[in-house]
């Protein structure tokens, strides 16, 4: 984990660092902030997502979909088979169900997102390989 | 309507005036960003909702139910029965299906939200009678 000082967004906090089970998907340190749970009635999660510069999750997928909304810094998003999209405050994402995904910071910038999960009672994240230096190293 | 400069909240653009059918359930300007549009096979529309200055919206129920989550600004939400909160940037509101509320700026200030329909296949927001300018007033 590198020692960056992360800044508040200005918006949502950042929270905690990821729990424990989420973390191994994770190529760094990255924070938390649960706003709306997963058990909530409404069918719907929504959570604050702030990653340490470089840090990036695993490729995944998400059975019910999931929307970002990107709240600071700089970042990106990847569908497989496509090329990286950059992201930065104000950006939308729309990831539709089970698309083979993986977003995080860009190299020297933190980068965060709302996080909303569109269906979680669909099932939990499924977790898959990690983004590889070479695929990321290509990115600026 | 008043002639209110209505800043940028730095996160999501203020869009445009609400469209004719909606500006009726409104004391005053408001502006729509959509994102995510309600016909998303995602199940869950997502907008940016900017108030001017006094400008709330009249009771109303969402079959589906709604998260708020506050961009900027000071705003009020009131659900029927219960005081009204005060909302600052990064608050959420958790609104249940069918529960009778309003939401709108406060009488200094424009207010800015993210709205997130859960599930807007469940049906259209029901709008109801105005807040009164007697139950407004009171708030500070």
């Amino acid at each position: 984990m590198k020692n960056f000082d992360l800044p508040n967004t200005g918006f949502f906090a950042k929270g905690d660092p990821l729990p424990e089970p989420l973390r191994k998907n994770f190529s760094g340190a990255c924070y938390l902030n649960p706003i709306i749970p997963a058990n909530s009635p409404l069918g719907c999660s929504v959570s604050n997502v702030t990653f340490e510069p470089a840090c990036r999750n695993n490729w995944h997928k998400h059975p019910g979909g999931q929307i970002l909304l990107v709240t600071g810094g700089r970042g990106w998003y990847q569908e497989e088979g496509k090329e990286a999209r950059e992201l930065h405050a104000g950006d939308a994402v729309e990831i539709h169900r089970n698309v083979k995904h993986w977003h995080g910071a860009a190299k020297d910038s933190w980068f965060s997102h709302i996080s909303i999960e569109a269906d979680p009672k669909a099932g939990p994240a499924e977790w898959l390989e990690p983004v590889s230096d070479q695929e990321y190293n290509q990115l600026d």
